[in-house]
């Protein structure tokens, strides 16, 4: 057995392959249901239909975005925090926004059965919540993600994620920042034909990115301009880190038509595999690691240093009922996986790139 | 809205009470099962059966220990760690024991419903176990923990919980090791009343169970040697942290007998009202910090600041069948909780101190 390191947390994992040979007597969960409906009139995010805020949805044909009825962080400020009564005892007020952002006016599909041009469309929204939030007065980080599946959270299959952005860099991207800065600074010869960070410093994630592309046995999918990998330091036992490798790009900001259009294309790839690995409408989070906001100057900033990547999490493990279970030990003590990264890797690199209910079509 | 800091972690938690009153339209789980036969031909740890290894267990009348079949960690080493080929890709082995500590013959109980004097049992079993694997060589930490609840990944409802030993500190245990750490060498006159840790130096653990005693507010139980409380940075929507606060303990081996009689007695209670807060079976992690192995000499080392205490990690947010999910928000940003810690904690309170199973008896 072995531990693994993560340099962009400062984390361990261990790896026990051998653990995926004993039987599983546990909880078992819902299949996910794939008949559902184009449209369903319950649905507070298909088009036409009222939310539970008493606001109407439009009639939208492509992607929408509107605030939540319930969000977690509010502008301006609820309740105050607590006065600070002792160092054991600390607080700091947070606020900002929650958005919603709905990928597709149809209630049926995913990530996984919209084309690449309904995928730059939402590409497009990223950027524009990012923009529109990380220019807001106070707010220090747009966090954009998805919870994909009753499994992970998700409360309505219909296809959509959320955007959250706050008056504080929150903790995981901060600690990467910080990681980034760290390994800035530091010479690594190794590595110099990766490609240059900001001010031709190193940056972790493209010194990271050239090695997999070079090495290939955790690579998942290689575009023109992107790498998916199940990375070296990966929990989940499918976990994707998906990233661009030929330059160095701090946030979506700065994607060419052309970067855009192919993460359209992986992005589309990667939800394809995952599908196909258990036939099933397999769950997951996503999030995207960026640039906190946009630069507010022409120069470069400290924050440069930050390189655009998409972390997908999904948590089955054996089929499309059996998950894995990050409890007791891994909460108590530290995370640990039951196969390793490559054979994840390989296992998805083996399935198909065409969906299962596409097939023979 | 505010965020609040884990010292001990040095890790934060977004509060966010309105959300709990958004409508719930997510999954649901399925509620745990009340009517288990006392003994189950078919549990591998019900006295006298067979296990997957092909072994019998005796018919033990009380707690039982066994070698976990499929472990996570083995002595001797298994594969190889891989070798250290790049800075970025750093791996080192890692090697231990998985023993299980099955808590009492009857399948159908468990913590919540057996008596202080079969909990002292367990307690029994834990030192054992710690004095045991952490005199073995190479082991330099003994994770005690349970898996309580489908829900929570355990697949055998035995009631059982288990122990595993590692030849390295794991993540978690050890940031909070650096923190007491250095936390004792701070000067905190504010605390002056509270009792001293090892060499006079101030115990974060014992500073903070000093300050929450004479709060009350997040106090779930109290007795005369201990303190079960919803901790200030509390993430999961009932989590406890139990631990002594009259003087400083490093882990279970230096208890007198009297508090190892009051620990049983305040682990039965927070069993019991944590079931009748939702009159289910409760699901829970449960994992016991402490000084990393027995003291190899008599004189005090540096990590007799560790303060030995319990972490309770309950899923459950607004009955026994909705859960909260730390997903795409809290695993690619920061833990959001949607109640606060002081309302969770009056709740808790609020329980009855019978198990709604013996109401009436
Ligand atoms: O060993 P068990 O109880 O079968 O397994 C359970 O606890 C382990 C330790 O927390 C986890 O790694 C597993 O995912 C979980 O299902
Ligand atoms: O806002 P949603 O999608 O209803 O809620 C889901 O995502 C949130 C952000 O990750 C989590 O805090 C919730 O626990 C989860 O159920």
């Amino acid at each position: 057995m072995f531990r693994k390191d993560n340099p962009l947390l400062g984390e361990y994992v261990i790896v026990s392959p051998h653990r995926m040979k004993r039987p599983w007597q546990g909880q078992t969960e819902q299949p996910q249901k794939v008949e559902l409906p184009q449209y369903d009139e319950k649905c507070y995010l298909c088009p036409g239909n009222e939310r539970s805020g008493g606001i109407r949805n439009e009639k939208y044909t492509s992607t929408m975005v509107f605030e939540n009825d319930f969000p977690a962080v509010l502008s301006p400020p609820g309740p105050k925090s607590p006065e600070p009564i002792h160092p054991l005892l600390r607080s700091e007020p947070i606020q900002g926004n929650c958005d919603v952002v709905i990928f597709h006016p149809r209630h049926d599909l995913t990530l996984a059965r919209l084309s690449s041009s309904d995928i730059e469309r939402v590409i497009e929204e990223w950027k524009a919540i990012y923009v529109k939030r990380g220019n807001q007065e106070g707010i220090k980080y747009v966090q954009i993600f998805e919870n994909k599946g009753a499994m992970m959270g998700c409360s309505n299959p219909h296809p959509h994620g959320q955007a959250w952005s706050l008056s504080q860099v929150p903790q995981v991207p901060s600690t990467e920042l910080t990681n980034l800065k760290e390994y800035a600074q530091r010479s690594t010869e190794e590595l110099s034909e990766a490609p240059a960070g900001p001010n031709g410093k190193h940056c972790l994630l493209c010194d990271y990115a050239h090695l997999e592309a070079g090495q290939g046995e955790r690579v998942v999918l290689l575009n023109e301009d992107w790498i998916a990998l199940v990375p070296w330091w990966a929990v989940w036992p499918f976990e994707i880190l998906l990233l661009p490798y030929k330059r160095h790009i701090p946030s979506l900001l700065e994607l060419t038509k052309e970067e855009s259009a192919s993460l359209a294309r992986i992005l589309s790839g990667i939800a394809v595999k995952y599908d196909n690995l258990f036939r099933t409408s397999f769950a997951y989070s996503m999030g995207i690691h960026q640039r906190p906001v946009p630069p507010k100057s022409n120069s470069v900033g400290e924050d440069d240093i930050a390189h655009l990547h998409f972390h997908f999490d999904p948590p089955l493990l054996r089929s499309a009922t059996v998950r894995k279970f990050l409890v007791g030990f891994e909460l108590m003590s530290e995370p640990q996986r039951d196969l390793t990264a490559e054979q994840a890797a390989q296992r998805l690199r083996d399935c198909a790139d065409v969906h299962y209910l596409e097939e023979g079509k």
